[in-house]
């Protein structure tokens, strides 16, 4: 191989299978890689360390392999300074734009490791007024400065700092395998303490909620978990909304969830009418402060003052006049919605807890609620360094959460 | 048609679709039908009635299509009088014996209705000194006098005595359908009222459990509710008892459940050595009366004095020596268990319970806990005429379960 | 009660059951109903004709059941004249809009019946110059003249003309339950032969398709049916057409379906970079004209000249530059797009699927396809009249189809 | 802690994360180790060699521990001499008996390595002349010798001399992942080819098939495979066996796969007719011989002179005179029937897969398909080291096979 660099990575190597990964993403691309150096520590506490040369054809399929391993926490032995190119077009990034990962992140600018604001993965690193911020490609403009190639920037595996202030059983717990055979109960427990002790030190809760919320009659739950002050920011769709309100407005009489809820359907007129009556309203809020919605979780999150980032699909009727139908603008008013929160809750929705996973860095911990065993796996797997998958319904995990963390709400 | 007959069926005709089921099958079995009469009622509360005359070219296959459309409620306008044969080999029925629905039935002997001692699908109709019980096909002896065709054998839709004794809103919920889009913290409450009123009733409560209970760490409310006295029979595998066992003797360290679950498994000596070491005592109950196993559910069961059935299956380590090797003895055992059930619960086991639901009468309602609602709606299709099925996992089922019914349960 | 109406429903009422959904849903919405008349027939091929009362306290709860019992087929005995209001604001419907089923539907306009054109379940429907469309919530304006309440307005069936053209055998399996236990094969000739029959007739086919295709490897074979010119209109998202034009620019290395696919990810350099590079061409028709892309489903549909569209979802990365980023102008774009189709293949996508079933005629026959038991009875349920379901994975699904379709597909 | 051994393990230790399993095991038994000595080698070629010292606080413990790392192919340094009991029940092991993987092991008698003759999991040793045999624990006698605690014992990894048979693809495609996102169409030609090879190699091919191999209309494709010479052996359940002979006497009027599928079945007198028929003809072979039967895989089986183990379990009606109602004589004729087998295909049966898995060496490489991914991952981890995973249908999976392997299949 013409082309090759030493790389090293830290942490719990033989745990992690990492190395493996790393291998084996080098080889998939189309590289080699010789060993260097191995420390494995001698005791299940002992960090390990491992210097390993990659090697390629070309330098800018090394520069990409560089790039891949990064996702593994590897970065170059000697990373030099970070190179800059200016963007050329809106929304296009240079053509050898460093692709960045959602871990901790620091880029070599003028002797200086500057960290990059706000980790997240799948963008660019925009650096200006010697700050660097991660940015997506439907929002870089021409004259934008880029980090280009691999140089001079480093990521930092999610191990030290964060991880104390994780409630350590939560951490443990996370290494569950996210089948039906889990102790639900003990782990539904864990997420209850850590949201309490996130709470205590300052941090929000966002919550990524579907409309199995609603049709598995799990608004009460949530509903008394937004009053108790648990849920400080909420991601959905324009169906949990829509059926929220439904129900607020029309009771539950055809709703999803009812016996008639694998019946044919060639139209929901109450469905539509839902919309439209929140339509002539203006919003959400003008609908609860004028009295027309009072009651459910909707309801809630406008009397607490909390906020919501409701983002259309293609599949959605109306939508109501709250829901962001361009999907770019949805996905900007969420990463804004993002600041100060410190544990996220996904339950009952894969589309939209993609997406937060998408935007979330690494450090900040997830759980994940599901029926489906696969969602879930895929869910944990993709997002949080600490993440907490549950195969469980939406109905009883939301019952079990309030039971827990809402005094007197069995009463 | 040369041969013909008429039918007829009474009940909630439209809202069942009863009939048209009953018109499928006469076509699918190759015969044809017109419609006497019908008198659909005017409302809600009127019930149906209909008569039809249903034709085929011989009598052979006009006899098997009036047992096919029994499974529906539907007999004979005139009955006439039961007809007998005796078996001429072991294991075997007369070539056409009447094959029974689970439904109450009744036989006409000497001009008189004999009531069927506990219905049973799929069996033969021995008589015997004047009285009238269902019998497996394996069980059948030379010389037993066994009914054969249809002629004087009616069965009765279970909707007059049994269904008042239903709570209410059980009965109602039964005809929510199995998806994830369920009210689940509803039907539980639902299903621990129910319960509570069978138990003040006399009736017992019939279980049927797969291992998951265990490994999800459901074991401590599965318990509390055996200690509770809401356990009354006990149906299960191998693979439920050895994993309490494991439990009790070894603690959780490698079972299903843990981190390694998902992990290569060559081999697991805590499993097959829990199971030897059981064999060496002699019987579960032995190891609990020695001192051995001292908690867990089997451990409670004994203490309490309750019944289980453990059946094998081919894929079992050992067996235990509780559990019943050969099927057929195995499915003997659990039908002389169920005299007095009044109510079942299936939770996470697919093999057990459609074991149970091919035992049970009809008119025993069931509830049905599995995360797969293929499984769900698979069961409550085939089982009773009065099932509820729950799309949940077994861990936060039994939680909120006992929560409902144990007091104390959650300090 | 106070204000009643005479309803009258045509068709096989008794195979259907759909005499007992609609009994239920007046119940559900508070109303009350009387069977004024019934005639079933008294053969199989009998067509049934039922008459019923309904009442509700108020006129306007009448109109909404009446509305609600449309969805099958019910139309009022006496329909009389269709009533307008005018829109008084954009993207709002005046409050007692007349809420649509997908099914044929005319209305009496001084004295005539006027067909609806593009029939479209939850949209208004909009009258100018004598003629009758259906128009969705948000492309409503200020001035528009609408139909409000049921009155003058009938629903059609799906029987009579449009059920002749479907090949018979697609009709009857059309039955067929959506579970495991299906005739694979024997569904997936069905739906080959029906596929040729409709382009013979001259009707286009429309695909709706998942990333699953290009990531169970069924590219080719989706191709080969493009370039066999079965394949008229796409639809599908931003991550079907990445994959498949990330296979094009760099081959699968890192792609889901490798064995990596269930490994940790925190970025993929690989996809996003796929996705720039689009961008900077310009479009995906600009990046096979310059022979930037050379293979592969997106690249054969340009060089067939057929049409696609494209429709964004929060969890996009990027996204390309044919995406519709905003939902509502990417429903727009299907709709334009549905003119002319005679079927409609949905495979291994339901957010799409969904979309599509919401803006399609239940006149239009759909055959959906997915792993997942579930998802395929949900979508089979809700949109076309003729849908069959097949439980299987778009991999096999499509090498199957193609081998029955594309000559020399196999050598 | 005061008990300590040294272990060995050699192999692709970054790869397969075998280490870190280890390690967690020992401390999941409540021990600690210290590792020794690790050399990973340089480049992705080279063998890796770690030796780690393992403690415990007890002697029984630490053999425990050291039995269960078995599993991942670790050894101890210096394994020394066997140690044998005599058993003194019958169906009962000595306290500390061996407790087997299903890896290739060798035991050291008298200073020579004596190889265990048919490697099966979680079974005792038996030593007899000179030769040491599997022995399942409810086969052992009083008077057996048998293996007790780790000394002399030693498990071989299975890379050397078996995988070299391997078809080199089918070894590589069985690190795919087990989700929906598989090149199927690829997969099954891979398997094709493997099949191929193992017949060309003299092996036997088994199948273990559940009765969705019928309802999914697949009979015709394994009907063509048994009689192209690809089935030698096949294990089933009463279902699979009694739906095939069920169609082949009645055709397919009312089975699973029928429109009528997901009814209410309160009993189905033509499956349980079949029951009886076979019955009374005595067994399969007779029905076939006498020409009751004259189609189907049952048919094919019987006429070319093929052997069929049929185990059978609680929830079986009759069940057919063939299947062993004894799940222990089962597995005893089942492992009769693994002699010569090389490769093994598992379609559409959780219980017979997971019992064959239980039985089988893990040098036989094995092909599981199933439409539900966890069912598939939970398979392919658990048996054979060269175990591939489809996520497909039975009914495509073996049209697409027969397709392959049957030449004029199509035609």
């Amino acid at each position: 191989m013409r082309f090759h660099e030493q790389v090293e990575v830290h942490g719990h190597l033989m745990d992690t299978g990492v190395l493996a990964r790393v291998l084996d993403d080098v080889l998939a691309y189309g590289g080699d890689y010789r060993v260097d150096k191995i420390d494995l520590g001698r005791t299940h506490d002992d960090e390990s360390h491992a210097v390993v040369t990659v090697g390629a054809e070309s330098a800018s399929r090394l520069a990409r392999i560089l790039m891949r391993v990064q996702v593994h926490g590897v970065n170059k032995l000697v990373p030099g300074e970070a190179r800059m190119c200016v963007a050329d077009a809106d929304g296009v990034f240079p053509e050898d734009f460093y692709s960045t990962t959602n871990l901790e992140t620091v880029v070599h600018l003028d002797g200086q490791w500057v960290p990059v604001e706000h980790p997240e993965m799948d963008c660019g690193l925009i650096v200006s007024g010697g700050r660097v911020r991660t940015v997506p490609v439907a929002d870089v403009r021409a004259g934008d400065v880029i980090v280009c190639g691999i140089d001079g920037v480093k990521v930092v595996l999610p191990v030290s700092d964060h991880s104390t202030r994780l409630h350590g059983e939560f951490a443990s717990m996370s290494t569950f395998s996210s089948t039906a055979a889990q102790p639900q109960a003990v782990l539904v427990k864990a997420i209850a303490r850590q949201i309490r002790e996130v709470k205590a030190e300052g941090y929000q809760v966002l919550w990524v909620a579907g409309r199995a919320v609603v049709s598995t009659g799990a608004s009460r739950a949530l509903t008394a978990l937004v009053e108790a002050g648990y849920v400080d920011v909420l991601f959905g769709g324009n169906a949990l909304a829509t059926l929220d309100l439904e129900r607020a407005l029309f009771g539950s009489a055809l709703g999803l969830g009812s016996p008639h809820s694998r019946r044919v359907q060639r139209g929901n007129e109450q469905h539509i009418r839902t919309v439209n009556t929140i339509r002539r309203a203006g919003s959400i809020r003008a609908a609860v402060e004028s009295g027309l919605v009072t009651k459910g979780v909707m309801h809630a999150m406008v009397k607490a003052g909390k906020s919501f980032v409701l983002v259309g699909s293609v599949r959605d009727d109306g939508p109501l006049p709250d829901v962001h139908t361009d999907v770019v603008a949805g996905q900007r008013a969420m990463r804004a919605a993002l600041r100060g929160v410190g544990f996220t809750v996904m339950v009952a929705t894969t589309l939209h807890s993609v997406a937060t996973g998408n935007i979330l860095p690494a450090s900040v911990p997830v759980a994940c609620v599901d029926t489906n065993p696969s969602i879930v796996s895929g869910l944990t797997d993709r997002t949080s360094a600490q993440a907490l998958g549950v195969v469980a319904d939406a109905g009883l995990f939301l019952e079990q959460l309030a039971t827990e963390l809402v005094p007197d709400y069995r009463t």
